[in-house]
Formats: C-alpha cells, structure tokens, sequence
C-alpha cells in the first residue's frame, strides 16, 4: 500500500468515525496538530502508534500499518499559494510580516534560519472578554546557524 | 513622497544608524516585528511615530513624515513562494501542517478563519539547556467565523 | 464521505430535480448566492439545512448529511485566473479597478481591509427602460482595521 | 508623454496636495471610484477634466493633459493575483464564491454576462449599531446575453 | 448529466456519424463555427435545437438534451496559450499585431472595446489563382464604450 | 540604435504628433494596422519606408532609419495572456471559440494550419441601424497543410 | 474513438509487437521520425496509411483507422520545458543558440520565420573514429516571409 | 567589466557597424551561429579571438578582452517560451515532434541523450527550383550514453 | 506495457516485499541510488537485471521486464521546485550555492558543463563523535567542455 | 549600503583584480565555493573576513565592510528552474534521481532531512586516465529527524 492510499484510507474512517482529532490524539499520546498530520499524510508513525490509530479507528491491517510507519512525501500540495481562504492567511502573513520577521529573527540570533524539521506548532483557543476568541499558532523550531567552511 | 520609496529611505538611515530594531521599537512603543514592518513598508504609522522614527534616524521631512502614515501596498513581495531560506521556512510549515493546521482550527472553533489583519505576531528566544537555543514565533490573531446570510 | 464529494452529488441532484436556486434558498431561508455556495461546496451548513436540502432533493443519507456540516476546502479552483467570461469578469474588475478601490476604502475607513469572511454577496437584476437590464452585484464586509502591537 | 507617466505625474501631484480623492471627484463632478482610477491610470478623461484635474493639484501642461485623454493600458498589474490583503480579498470572494454568483446570474438572466465595460462600480460605508462599520462595495454592469449566429 | 459530460457524449456521436459540421449546422439554421461550439461545449442551445442535434446523432435523451440548454463554463481549457500549432497561431496573432489593433481600434472608436460575447466569428476559405488557398477568420463585436460615472 | 529604442522613440514622436496612425499609413501607402505595428516595434519597414515615417515626424536620423529596418524581437509582450480588457477579448475569443475553429478550419481544408506569418489583418466600423456599432478584425493568413516526409 | 485514444492504442501495440519505428516505417514509405509521430499521436495519415499500419500491429479497426486519419490535437504536452532530458536538450539548444539562430536566418533570409509546418526533420547517427558516435538533428522548413500589407 | 555588458557593447558595434555576421565570422574562423553565440553573449572565445573582434568592431578596450573570455550566464532569457515567432518555432517544434526524435533517437542509439555541450548547430539556405527556399537547421551533439553505477 | 506502469508495479512489489533497496541492490551489483532509481522509474536496465530484480519481488512476466529495459522518461515530475522537504533541499542548495559552485567549476574547468548524463550519485552517512551524524551526497560527472566551431 | 550592492561592487572588483577564487580563499582561511558564495552575496562574513577581503580587493570602506557581515537575503535569483546549463544540471540531477536519493537517505537514516544550513559544499577535479577529467561536487549536512510532539 503507497503511503498517500493509507494517509485517504485513515482520513476517511476518521470522519466515518465521529471522533475529534483531539479524541485520536490521547490516545497516541502527541499533539492534535501533530496527528491531523498523521490523518493528512503530514508525517510517519512508529509502529505501535500505527496499530493503536488503526484500531481505534477499526480499519488495523499489516499493509496499511506498515504503510503508516514510512517516510512520507510531505508536503503533498504543489508549491504553490492555496486559495482556501483559513491556509491562505497562512501564507498572507508572511507575505507581509516575513521580512520583518527575518529582520528580527537575525537580530536576535544571527545569519541563520529558524527549522522546519526540528519544529513544532501549537493551536490555542484565547478567550477575550467580549467573547471574540483569539486563535494562536505557535511556530517553534531550533535556530540553525549557517555553517561556514 | 511613494510610500514605497519611504520605506526604503528608512531601511536605509536604519542600516547607517547602527541601531537595533529593538532599540528602535522602545522609542515608539511597540513590538520590534511591527516596528521592522515599518522598516520594510507592510505598515502604517500615525503622524507622532512617523515623527520619532525619522527624528531618531536623522532623516525627518515633511513629505517623508506624511507618506509613512499613508496606508501602504503590503506584501510587497510577489505572491510566490521566496528562495531565502528563512523566509522559505516560513512557507514550508504550512506546505506541511497547514491541512493539520486547519483541521485542528476547525474543531477548536468551527467553520472561519484566524484573521491575518486584527493580527499580531512575535518572535522569542527560548533558551535550552543544550544550548541550542529554539526560536519560537506566535501568531495571533482574531477568529472571524464565516457569515451566513 | 468526503466533503467534496458531497457538494457534488448535491449539485448533481439540484440539476436533476430541476428546481430553481431560488427556490431550494427558500427552504432553507437563506440568500440564493449563499444557497448556491452550498452547491458548489464552498460553504458549510447545519445540520438542519443539510437534512432539508438533501430531502428536498431527495438524497438524505445520514453520511451525507454530516458531510454537508464540515468546513468544506474553500475556493476548490486553483489560485488562478479562470477562463469562463463571467468567472473572468469578476477578476477583471480588481485588475483594472482594483487600485482605485483600495484607495477610496482607504480614505474612507483608514487603513485596513473589507473582510471576506464576515462577508455577505447578493446579485440582483435592475430593470432600466431601454430593456437593457443590468446586473448588480453587492459585496458588503466588515471593516477590519489592521492591529497595532 | 506616455499614458502610464501622465498617471504617475497625477498621482505624486495628488499625495503632495493632501487633498482627498472625494474633493477631487468633486470637481469634476465623478464618483470617487471612477476619478481614484484616473489617479491610477485606469481610466481616460475628456480635455475638460483633464484640465479641471491638472489645474487643481497645480501641474498643468498641454502634454499631460493630451495624455491623459488617451486610451491608457488598463489593467495595469499583470493578471496575476496580487498580494496586498485588501487588493486579494477582491480575489478571494470570486475564489470563493464565484461559481455561486454564475451559477445565480445565469438563473436570472440566461446564458451571458456582466460586462465589466458598461460598468460602474461604488463604494460606502455602512455604519452599524456596535461601532463595527462595514464596507459595501456595488459592482453594476450591462448584462450581455451570448450572440448566437 | 453534468454540461461537459453532454458535450463529450455529443462530440463522440458526432466523430462515429461521420457527418461534417457544415452538414450538422444546416440542421439547426446555425453558423458552422456555432455549431461546432456546441460540439465542445462552448456555447448552449434552446431546447429545440439540442432535441434536432441529439436526434440526428441519434443519442437523443432527456438528460442530455436539458444539460446541453445550460450554460456551460465557457473556455474549457486553463487560461493558458495552447501548444496545438493551429490554436497557438490564434494567440501569436495578438501577440505581435495586439497592440497595434488595439491602437486602431481606439482611433476609430475611442475608448472600449469589441464585445467577446455580442459577438459572432466565421471561417472562410479564399481561393487564390496560384492554388495557394487562405483562409480567412472574421470576428465581429459590439463596440462598448467604458462606462463613466 | 536598438531596434527596440527605435519603436519607443517613434511612438513618442508618433504622440507628440497629434497625427492619427490612418495619415500616418497614408504616407506609406499601407494599412492602418500596419503602420500601427511600426509604431508599436512588430514589423519592420524598407528603407524608403523608414525615411518617409521619421521625415513625416521629425525625428529622422541614419541609426534610426537603419534600426526601424532590422527585424524586430516581435511579441514583445512576455507570452501571457495580458490584463488589458481589450487586449484580453483577444485571448479571451480562441479560449472560447478556438476549438471550434480549429475544427472549422480543418473540415474545410484538412490537417494544417493558417499562417501567421503569410498574414494580414484588418479592422473595420460596422455602422448599424440603431447606432450601437460594430467592430470587425479580419485574419487573413495562408493555409499551411502539414508536410509529410 | 478519440484521437488520442486511438495514438494511445496504436502506441501500445508498437511497443508489445517489438518491431522497431524504422521497420513500421518502411512499410508507409516513411522516415521514422515522422512515423513515430504517427505512434505519438502528432501527425495524421491516409487512410491506406492507418490501414497498413493497424494491420502490421494487428489492431486493424475501422473507428481507429478513421481517427488516425483526423487532424490531432498536436503538441499535446503542456506548452512547458519538460523535465526528462532527452527532450530538455532540444529546449536548452534554442535558449542558448537561439538569438545566434535567429540573427544568422534573418542575414540569409530576411525578416520572416522557418516554418515549422512545412517541414521535416532527421535523425541520423554520425560515426567518428573514435567510437563517439553523434547524433545529427536536421530540421527544415520553408522561408516564409512576413507578408506586407 | 560585467560578462553580460560585455555582450552588449559588442552587439551595439556590430549593428553600427553594419557588418553582417558571416563578416565578423571569417575574420576569427569560426561559424557565423558559433559568432552570432558571441554578439548575443552565449559563448566565451578565446583572447586572441576577443581582440580580433573588438579590433574589427573598434571598440578594442582591456577589459573588454577579458570579459569576453569569462564564461557567461549562458541561456539569458528565463526558462520560458518565447514569443518572438521565429524562436518559438524553434520550441514549437520539439512540443510537436520531440516524442518521435526521442523514440527515433534511443532506437539508434540506446539510453541517454544527445550533447546540447558538445555540440554544434549551423544554418544553411537551401534553393528550390520554385524559388521558395528552405531553411536548414542541423543539430549535432555527441551521443552521451546514461552512466550505469 | 507502458514503462511508467512497469516502475509502479516494480515499486508497490518492493514496499510489500520488506527489502531494502541496500539489499535489491547487492543482488543486481549495483549502488542503491541507482536500484531506486529503478524502483522511481528512472533508469532502465538490461534484460538480466530486470529479469533478477523481478524474480526477486516474485512478480517476473515478459512484458514487465521487456518494459524496464525501454528507456523511461527520467524526470516524471514536472519541471517545479518540490514541496517534500528533503527534496526541496536539493533545489535549495544550488539557490543559495549555485552561483558559487558554478564561478569555481569554470576555474578549475574553463567553460563548460558537469555531465549528468555520464554521472553517478552516491549517499553516504558520516558518523560524528556526538551522534549527530550527517549525510554525505556525492555527485560526480564527466566535465564536458563547450564545442566550438 | 545594502548588503546587495555590497556583493556586487565586491564582485567587480574581484573580476578586476584577475585574482582567483582559491587565492582569494586562501586568505581568509575558507573553502573556495564558500568564498565565492561571499561575491555572490549568499554568505555572512566575520568583520575581520570582510575587512581582509575588501583590502585585498583595495576596495575596503567601513560602510562595505559592515554590509558585508549582514545576514543577506540568500536565493538571490527566484525560485525558478535556471536556463544556464551548468545551474540547469544541478536542478535536473534532483528532477531524476531526487526521488532515488531520498528513498536512500530514508533507508538509512529514517524520517528527515539532510540539512541545507548546517551544510557544506566541495568542488573537486578527479583525473582520469583517459584524459576525460570529472567534476564531483560534495553536499554534506547534518541529519534532522522530524521532531515528534
């Protein structure tokens, strides 16, 4: 089974289901946004993760399991701006706060890059006291300094 | 004065002054990643900001004063993805985790979007014992739930 | 079921049943262009609506139904310009009227954005005497101010 | 002297002359829209108005005002998305919404059009109860049924 | 029956007939170059003309007869120049001779343009003595002034 | 003299002039479209040609007169589809009808092409009856059969 | 049958028949090149042609014979560099010789084009002595001069 | 002196001082494409060869020589298909007829690819008894067989 | 069978199979990288190794192995920068070290090429003393310089 | 100045100083790819590396200087597939064996990447017997597991 077959077959017993992400993601003891990344086809699992998604969601069988364990190709849209306007805005602030965000970010850590892969990101619900709630995403990845030879 | 010329004649007595952004952004009040904004013209300032900024850059003018208060053309770039790897990163981790992203907000709040304009974002150090400090951006900004009508 | 999916088999039905858009709003008590949206998946409903919809058209089925509820992927066309003429049109405008826009809403509310989200469209036809009706078109959002931190 | 200069020469006389684009429709007696788009090199003016305008903001000559009658390159942006937050939101309601709005301009009016050339287009500020304002933006054009032949 | 569907069922009936499309347009009091559009989806019928054409491919039906009077998405293929040499001559044509119509047309009409939608277009071959045929295109619009207001 | 600057410097002679492109081609004993493609760097002229033209506006020259001679990088344009309203019913016509064309074209003559090169095109007024006129472009190019070998 | 279900079918026998391009091509009296194009789906045949040829590959059908024998839709990539080498040479040879080609034809030749529809092009192996063998590409069409007018 | 202003100064001698290329060619023994390749800056000479040619054109300077001799950024135009139509046949051609060189090409070759470096590519005017002469392009590359590790 | 359909099936037999490409490549005596590539589709291979590379995923057939010794079209995805992050580093690296890499070839070669044709690649992991091990990619290719003529 | 312009006068005046790149490196203790990644502005240095440099060069000046140890907007050229062959190489070697490498990479480190920051790169020339001297280029970076939350 490719990887991308097993990354529908899970989303879809997940909506079949009824469950919430945050439900599936106790259960496997990570981050809701970690495993919607699972159900996206984001990232890989360890085997025993694996059979326990699989069998909450009662579809475990060896080639979908094994499926699950490999190396992903992330990143599975094209490289391009996406037009659903909730991952636009994902894209919007950078457009125009990524310079200042590299000004800052090299004035706070020199010539390097925040990572990606050494990373991870949060959502929070902030309640406001006229009721119009705040969502917060939190990008957190080593800072890796360019190395020179 | 274009707005975008503006911009760059700030950008430019910025570099000369040898000032940090944070040093800059004390004296106007205001995040060092907003004050960088200005710096890269994503956004506008009122007339006493304009006034503080160019005064302590040594470049204050009329006309310049008037235009860093005009509404800019933000996301200066094109909207393509960038080649800097920094600001690559910042495209990368919703190529990733945007569709996690989105489905976590989704069940966190339901159908709408975090708004990208009554936004804020920072940048922290977060030391680590090993040393190998982390960087950690936040962004926050309002949920608008989707009209129905 | 996938959400996709789901729009459309809908859209299929509404084409079968040969009902108007107008009348199929008229159940739901929503707008036609709103009730067109949920045809074309571009908007979620409840699950009320979901279950008048499906049994006017006559394919209520429970999975269907929880699939009408989900926050659909918004915008399924790439981000591009489309060529049908009257898709084309509405892109046309902005790109010849679009800076003139941006700087009356800019004089008018300071700087900031009409949302999308917190959004309503109407299209209407205007009767004028020579015969030559008009359409108009209405495109009302909050003001959203950009936030200062 | 080249269309595209005639408007950039307007456009540095208008920011100089701290008038607004609605006392400047004024006085020739268009809406604010149409006369922005002027500043914007969108749109061609008689002799009159381009004197009336170029005698107001105090930059006269018989060469711009010769231009500015000519047919200018409208469009001037490629037809590319854009990224600015305000200019996208007129491109992400069509993204978003567009194939609703066919799908009810072809109920109500047949196989055809809205000409974005027999066109006007209107913005106002709708106040609201809670102090949130909204912004309305009208699009009204001819409507054009396809030619069969 | 989706609108494309009908016309990829009304297309292959019309390779398996053998007929031409000169034969197919006499049949329904139409230009050959309209009906050929029917053939490919560009353009819709009233209800007696798809009941003529269906029953002369001899693939009537009632679906299919309903699907090809509705406005289909007109410009079927990506808004992109084609690589078909015969298709591509018809975009190199306005890419070498696009501004200089465009200036002819604006000295003999003023400011606006041809009509793509009042508008019809032929083909005709021109016999020449030297056996060396060519052929001619015609298109043909309403001239439409831009609106002012 | 580039043969690029050549065109810009006759079309800024060409405006300075007041001259309408239909005298210009009368000088030169050549269609209006033409001669507009001179002006706009498309084609190239003879010498005599070449001469005529810069006498008639002033601005003759050897370099000049050598430059206008050379051929000319034509489809200056990059090969996109452009946001000029009346430049894009241009593109917008073969993405609605150029199927049909093609098909048109072929039933008449057989696998091949018309030459965009062994070409010619017009514009006309069409005057009509209730003063709404028409414009008519005419493509005239050689039919290319396909060579086999 | 389509055409390019009918190159597709034709395709797939060639490769299960293990004949070589340059034996089918003997039997049409063909160079291989542009026999190949007939497999690839960019050429058209006589119907004698498509009857030997379905006839050696054993896939003899009179709905298939009549497809090959209509126009294709030729150049049926997307107009676009490709990726797989082979072919990304015969792009990389005209974007660096290009400019030289084109100025050496329009020394010999005058302002005009090589036609690339009546034409044909080789493929020979060039034996050196030292084992390297090369390979010759001849591409050649007709002069067509631009047309004057 | 930059390798691409070098190309430049040399292009503008050549057109004052109306040589024709197969001129320039024979004075530093080479192909006219080959020295065409210089005046567009696609290939880098020799020092004696740069001096020969700056001497011949009078433009003879020291760092003109040297700047000649540098390699240059070969393919200057962006990846893309060019409008110019005499370029684009030369694109046009292999979107048409690349399947069948390649297929033809790995028949009497094998895996792998014909040089686009080790290569060499010439124009020669072919006469024909009915006066419409043909233009003949050949390609010549070594056969470069994939590496096997 | 097609030779993309003949790399699927190869690789959907090697994910169920447990090997590793390590192992898959020892029994066909050649590097890993290379045996993927055969796994992606990339490379083609003799008759013996199609034939032990298809014994040992235990689904040998002559069409299959006839199909893997066809040369493939190398480069199956179009010619875009990747989303997967371990691919986009390997565009990433010549977008920031390009240039560099390109001005140190040319001084230790002259002008020209590094094949990647007559090229190998190799992966190795590079054991450090604090466990952070790296990754090692070797590209080695003829040096081809530029012909001229 | 701007960390740009710095990079330029700094590479016209290496090309001036008829230095190579290993000379140069030498000086400052660095590798000679690194070092001509500092001419091409996609590296930081030290001020005392800059300060080294820029005498060398006999263009040192305390404003270059300190431009030069700015962190630079590295990816200078778009994210675009180069048409230069040498750059194109290294963009094809990833478009065909991309997906072979990083089922290697996978296979022998697990789910991450090879870094592009904590990176280094080599040019080496490897003489052959045969005269045919290789070019191997050398990418080493640190494994990155993908964090797991």
């Amino acid at each position: 089974m490719r990887r991308e077959d097993a990354a529908d077959r899970l989303f879809d017993a997940f909506v079949a289901s009824e469950l919430t992400v945050a439900e599936l993601a106790e259960g496997i003891d990570h981050d809701p946004v970690w495993t919607a990344g699972v159900l996206h086809g984001a990232v890989s699992t360890t085997r025993a993760e694996a059979e326990t998604l699989t069998e909450r969601l009662e579809i475990g069988s060896d080639p979908l399991v094994r499926a699950l364990c490999r190396a992903p190709e992330k990143g599975q849209r094209p490289l391009e701006i996406p037009s659903d306007p909730m991952l636009y805005r994902l894209f919007e602030i950078p457009a125009v706060y990524g310079d200042a965000l590299k000004t800052v970010i090299h004035e706070k850590f020199g010539d390097g890059i925040m990572s990606a892969i050494d990373f991870e990101c949060h959502v929070e619900r902030i309640e406001t006291e006229d009721g119009a709630d705040r969502v917060r995403i939190t990008y957190e990845g080593a800072f890796l300094p360019y190395r020179r030879w």
